[in-house]
């Protein structure tokens, strides 16, 4: 049976038309779906407003007790109710998710080398057929970034990696399509020109366009937990953006 | 079959001591069980630090958008998460819940009359089936005071309130105990002294201390969702402490 896991991020978690026409995509997916979301600035501009500095180390933010209480309440409590009560409107029965709710996904907390991240975590399991059981029973996860280490620690986990993680965990019950879904088409030769999307993308000229420098810096996380999922199994993995993330458009990465 | 639902708000959602008593002894109890909870100051705090006036009336919040905003982050976010990741660390299979979540609450936003509460929710229909879906897969439901109105809109609850009509739902299908529990051992006749704990309280006798002016005011509404929850057909309903909630002690409403 298909199943199609779409994680948005980006841009168009802020931009509410995105956000609005991704929502009508995904009600209209008549497959089985996860949606899996980022939290956009909410998050940074929350911060700002409490005065709490932000500090982020390649593309992760450091976070303290405040910052995770903000991670929480902006990821966990309103975007991710938001979309809910979205979805439930247009007739898809969503159920918010966390990786604590469940006990679907656990992490646990990213050791302190050079870098002391702080309540960031690093995906250990993902609960399959926790999440099956759910699927049967007819709801529609959505499902944040935030995750728990089983001893009472939330996490801020990177939603592109619980994404990857999800889809690989599902692919033992479903032929699982994971579409990452943000403000471009897919992937660009120029970023600012959709007309250079590159239909098909596989490792080798990956690393070639890497080398060129040709990839912006800010795809290339995105990048390889798409690989890592081909990798790890998952059937279809696509790079796409919102007016294409229900069908053929965007890169297919093989 | 048996339901315990609890009902945690007052003071104990506040006091990190009194909390960790009540979720030890919601993890120890063995029937299937639901916990509600209200987010005590939490969301009054957060409105301050970002500068914004909370108005209450008659103990409701009047909830504009950014009070909705906070209300949702700090109830649906922070509180609900954080209690399900230290039910989590106990063994007890928690998932949180708002009432967007499955469609399981329904409500509609109180019509503007004399005062404008905003985006204040009275609850219509409780999903009895979709929550007793979620306890026959074994997750424990923890709910928050967050509905929608199935257009999109998330509501602001009265937690009190919630907790009633769940369990007026769920009778249809169990044996409910309904145990609202704070940081008194109970309705208590000289609000100071756990000694004057009235064990049995009936209507006439209710109506007989309320004109006497011998209860206390904070204790009136949660009385009055009592009294409507056995009228409307629960088991049995009790205001019970922390250290009392699951066993024989507090005030059997009757």
């Amino acid at each position: 049976m298909e199943l199609h896991i779409i994680k948005i991020g980006g841009k168009v978690v802020d931009n509410e038309i995105m956000l609005q026409e991704i929502l009508r995509g995904f009600i209209a997916d008549n497959r089985p779906k996860i949606l899996v979301h980022g939290g956009g600035k909410g998050a940074t501009e929350l911060a700002e407003k409490l005065g709490i500095p932000t500090q982020m180390v390649n593309g992760r933010r450091i976070t303290d007790d405040p910052t995770l209480e903000i991670a929480v309440m902006v990821y966990a409590g309103w975007f991710n109710k938001k979309v809910v009560a979205a979805l439930q409107a247009g007739g898809c029965n969503a159920l918010g998710l966390s990786g604590a709710d469940g006990n679907l996904i656990l992490a646990h907390k990213r050791p302190v080398g050079e870098i002391d991240f702080g309540w960031v975590g690093d995906v250990d399991t993902v609960d399959a057929e926790g999440i099956r059981e759910l699927l049967l029973a007819r709801f529609t996860p959505v499902m944040c970034a935030i995750t728990h280490d089983g001893q009472g620690h939330l996490l801020n986990t990177n939603a592109d990696t619980i994404a990857f993680k999800v889809a690989q965990a599902m692919s033992k019950y479903y032929n699982v399509t994971l579409s990452y879904c943000f403000e471009k088409r897919g992937v660009l030769l120029d970023s600012e020109d959709n007309a250079t999307l590159i239909p098909r993308l596989d490792r080798e000229r990956f690393e070639a366009l890497k080398k060129e420098g040709a990839i912006h810096t800010g795809m290339l996380p995105k990048l390889e937990n798409a690989f890592a999922a081909v990798a790890a199994g998952v059937e279809t993995v696509r790079i796409c953006g919102p007016d294409t993330f229900s069908g053929d458009g965007g890169t297919l990465i093989s």
